[in-house]
């Protein structure tokens, strides 16, 4: 038992693991430079782009442009998550082990950080902006409606990456962004449109204000990991899925 | 006779089929979310959202991120429907029993009425919108221009799934969702642009006003078979048209 | 040589060169459809259409989407041309013979025509725009501009089709889609950003002016034609184009 | 040592070289058009399109789906350049010999010079627009975003080369159109989002102002030159990286 947890803590350490995490910082940082720096674009391009529906389409061009492409480019490395949530669902589901699921989060969130402070840095005077709630939205529903929408966000990756379904292709990684971009429409001016703890944690420790961080937690992670465990288990049973499904 | 009823019904309850109708469950539900919620995105965000182009493309690019994806995890397990439409052209021209036809039918305005059930309780004190017709159009009118439009979505799904074409990628399930984004930027305006019987069920549902709900069934329910039989008998007759289109 | 042509003119009513037509008139119906219908989506939402930067998205992304599925649906086909200029090149280029050329141009006009019919009489009280030229614009200049756009278009349809490049994929039709869309965004508020002839003639007629028709005739035939021959005969010049370019 | 030279200068003669040249030309000609052609349009449409939005969306749209279309046609000519940038990642990798890159840089100079020129000439009375720095940036600072986001299009652009991760498909060059729009929405307001030395040398020679030129070539220059290294030698180092990824 305890050389188990030995030896996964091991292969935590190894070449490939540690590419990863690399692919998962590069990645990751560059889906939430592109994705905050496009809202911080509209903002000051508008007066009040939380309320400009230019400001929506250009949230739902940068999600989906920049997710694939991020997707695309560590497809083959680490699995594409650039997510905690798609990891946390990965880990539940058995398709990776526990401690590399650590360092996934851990790469994931120091990659935001940085990609927001860089360009706090960098665009001198303008405030990173955070993930705001709709006045006629409850924090419980908000958190529903994130959760909602990375449940199908989640799905989606599983059926890229399954190959029971035939050759796993790169046209998974951009499917897998256009179903984020299309989310952020949906929800943008009512939750936010994060799908994704590690944007949502970013912009908030740069901007300072952990309000309503939870519920960018909570939802998604729960939608994860039913999205997960319902394709694994219900519709897409097998002997051994470790194997089929390539994490 | 009544022994084919029999089988034939017993059919519409194996495994496969069950995962059939959950899985056009889930993505007609995520593909009405999204639709819908984005329309309510739009009329957050801007007063009188019909009559504002930013809105247009709103709805034009959901439609297309959204089927696009929704298309896509469905794929290989219920043959891509999220359209009663697409289904009743199934049936017609023979490629799925009519008990399974029924079957999709009931999964799909199902899923459409839940999505609009659940935006109507996670945004507290907005309407579901529904599809409205320009005062310019006469319904009849409005039900011409939707189903010319289900016509060319109907055929696209048949050039997608012809494995005579060669093999059936996913590129399919991105250029059917392409085509109703464009279709959604020509008819959005005048007939409302919902090429899909389900949406414009599930929001009449919730809305609670029927009004017009025949504009969006007579029109691309006809367009669609027209588009399913032609393909079949006139340009790509066969022998045995079941084992060429993968449904 | 009488036999030849004779040969020549029956060979234009073979089955196969009948479906050609049929899937070019439906693919180039549509096509109108979508993108002079966006139009007048813009126009009903916007009071001076032609001054607004959003009705140049639409324009763009509904030439994109549009062009891209047309295509798609009829590769296998009929080569996926839906363009005069493209037909003409092609016969310059020794693609296709003069014969089924010409059917192919006037199964697109009567296509666009019909298309441009359809939308006035379901549309009622709205008239058919038309491409116009910036007041900063020679017709000379229209013209050159138009031209060398439809190059780039005719040189992308060649690249996606030149089997040398490996298997020809469905890839090939997203693409060319694109550079249409892209084409309209440069374009569009100097010489219309037609680059096909049919979608001019199409609207002109049926909006009774043929003003300007010759710019977007002119221009793009010529482009077309010197892109067929400059990628046949300098860039990619071979023994025998005709086996390796598939039309 | 001196034949070497010899020989790696005559080799940048040979028939497929000269192609190179001009497959670079014709497509960084289209690319430059496009993107400095739309900003055009832009500023014909609105009154100060640098303050719009919606130009924003229009810049994004016009790189993303050019840059895609002219990487597609010339992908298995040139490798798909199209940027000084590019070329100068790839010769200090070793991927190119200095000489061909040389004529790389000088094919995309002059014909990004042309484009403009033409743009100047055929749209009478409007200026070509140079890109800007926003007052909060410093020149520093926007060349190092700039820097930074062409660091991830070098980077997408290796993956999308490297033969070790599978066939090298088409959709490879649509992804780097993407991660390029996508960058556009976030640095467009700030630095101008050129990531490409030639588009802003282009436009700055025909506006006949080079002001902080410098920025958008040494951010550049070095962002992609460090994405290259890391590349190849960090995250997937090779015994021979030439012959894994095909340049």
């Amino acid at each position: 038992m305890a050389s188990t947890v030995t030896s996964r803590f091991h292969e935590s350490f190894t070449k490939n693991a540690l590419r990863s995490y690399l692919a998962e910082f590069i990645s990751t940082f560059f889906y939430v430079l592109i994705v905050i720096g496009s809202g911080m674009s509209s903002r000051k391009l508008m007066p009040d782009a939380s309320l400009n529906p230019t400001s929506l389409v250009v949230g739902a061009i940068a999600n989906a442009f920049a997710l694939s492409s991020v997707l695309y480019i560590e497809w083959e490395v680490s699995g594409g998550h650039v997510n905690p949530a798609v990891t946390f669902a990965m880990a539940v589901g058995g398709h990776i082990s526990v401690p590399i699921a650590l360092f996934y989060w851990v790469a994931q969130l120091i990659a935001s950080v940085i990609a927001c402070l860089f360009l706090k840095v960098i665009v001198v005077g303008m405030h990173v902006p955070t993930y705001t709630i709709a006045e006629e939205m409850t924090g419980f529903g908000a958190s529903v409606l994130e959760g909602t929408l990375t449940f199908v966000l989640v799905y989606t990756i599983y059926a890229a990456r399954d190959t029971r379904r035939g050759r796993v292709t790169s046209t998974g990684a951009l499917i897998i962004g256009l179903i984020t971009g299309a989310s952020v429409l949906a929800a943008g001016p009512f939750s936010g449109g994060s799908l994704n703890p590690a944007c949502a944690f970013g912009s908030a420790s740069i901007a300072g204000t952990f309000r309503n961080q939870a519920v960018y937690w909570v939802g998604p992670l729960v939608g994860a990991a039913v999205a997960g465990l319902l394709y694994d288990n219900v519709l897409f049973p097998s002997q051994n899925s470790d194997e089929n499904v390539r994490v």
